[in-house]
């Protein structure tokens, strides 16, 4: 096919190094096909990265065959982890999917609301978009690594095919760059926190409680679970976490000269 | 999964009732495999009918893997047809798709923008997706039955795995149709002519112009292609079809008692 010259506008290379940003996170992928197709179309809307978390290599034909030869370099450069954790230490911003009946309610956002949200962010920070596996979608414990989660409508409340979901999200978020490109150039964008010093900070964040004894033992976790929301949604910088980290320390350093 | 009855919210039967007069129309569709992931994607966003236009029907096996037992019913409901006009010939509003380097340029539009043509037709009007073989896309030949036709934005200008193109419009579609429920409940649609009665109306007006001899033999094409871009975006109820086919009429007829 040819290339009209016409569309190559001046937002273009803008908007490529905002697309550019973004990781496609695929969590536990059953169907290497899936993987190739996922490829594919985060290629085709200017994403330049593809994370696979699991522990088997998948099968290089059958993804390969999906993501097109067109597009097979997101699958050269795709890289694998064992860990999600691991996979997301450099992001600064992580959105989650899940289908509508997910316990994490208070989360949950539509995709379209969950672009505006991040769009002001995309200029500064790496942004992950996580996908679960076919079967189940990610679990609470993944879930708690992202600022945010979006949720796909659908008519009959079914799930939606891995590949499409990843289409339909990759979609909003090029066609809300394209647009919030031409509505807001020169705006500066605030630098986040990665994923990597949040954990740190929450793991912090737990001891300290536990130091304090400040809630019964099996509260922590209702209580780390809301924390993280909280939290996560702010969109700490990497200042704002050394502060809550250095306020944690002091409060650490209190509850032990009370012992003492 | 359980199903919340809070999310069945007082839009969702008129929703599930819009949707239920849209139809994806899948014209010689190469693999199995994308016509079961379409139907999956369709039925999950409400649309109630699934069309393959081929001359040899799909492998049930391949089609039925991907469309998932829960989104079977589709595949159970298909229609086949051999030729794209009788495909179409009762449906009022046709939506083509076409990768950005299509010669149609004057019909093109972005999904967003279809989709807020389309909804005030919704309700009184049949209307049709139409997507084109996975390796060439729709013909201009077949682009001709389109009132519009949609686009999807992409970065590095590649064509769109084909379930994938249904996912991402039938997505646009389905969250256009709950937010314009919400804002426009009780506005009137107008009924529009079916796609057969504009097709008999073009023959007409083709053999008015070469009655009239007003036309060259070899610009007749041209012109046939300018009216139908014209007329096919007015969006015609039936009586203004009968209006232009009796003015035909009186036409032929004047130019029948010059040449007596």
């Amino acid at each position: 096919m040819k290339i009209d010259p016409d569309d190559r506008n001046s937002l273009t290379e803008t908007t490529r190094q905002l697309m550019g940003n973004v990781a496609i996170v695929l969590v536990g992928p059953k169907y290497p096909e899936n993987i190739g197709a996922a490829a594919r179309i985060a290629a085709n809307m200017g994403i330049s990265q593809l994370i696979v978390v699991s522990d088997d290599p998948p099968d290089q034909e059958r993804m390969r065959k999906t993501a097109t030869h067109h597009n097979s370099r997101l699958i050269d450069t795709m890289q694998m982890y064992a860990d999600l954790g691991t996979a997301l230490a450099t992001f600064s911003w992580v959105v989650g999917t899940s289908a509508r009946q997910g316990r994490q309610r208070r989360l949950l956002t539509s995709p379209r609301r969950m672009v505006v949200d991040l769009l002001p962010k995309l200029a500064e920070n790496r942004v992950a978009l996580v996908f679960g596996p076919e079967d189940c979608g990610l679990t609470n414990d993944q879930l708690k690594f992202c600022n945010s989660v979006a949720c796909i409508p659908t008519a009959d409340f079914a799930s939606i095919n891995l590949a499409q979901a990843v289409a339909i999200l990759s979609y909003e978020l090029y066609t809300g760059v394209v647009q919030f490109q031409s509505e807001s150039a020169g705006k500066p964008s605030a630098k986040l926190a990665q994923s990597g010093e949040l954990e740190g900070m929450y793991e912090q964040i737990e001891l300290t409680l536990h130091k304090m004894n400040f809630l019964k033992e099996m509260d922590y976790g209702y209580w780390m679970h809301n924390i993280r929301n909280f939290l996560g949604r702010v969109g700490l910088r990497s200042r704002e976490v050394k502060f809550v980290r250095g306020f944690c320390r002091q409060v650490v350093s209190l509850a032990k000269e009370k012992d003492a």
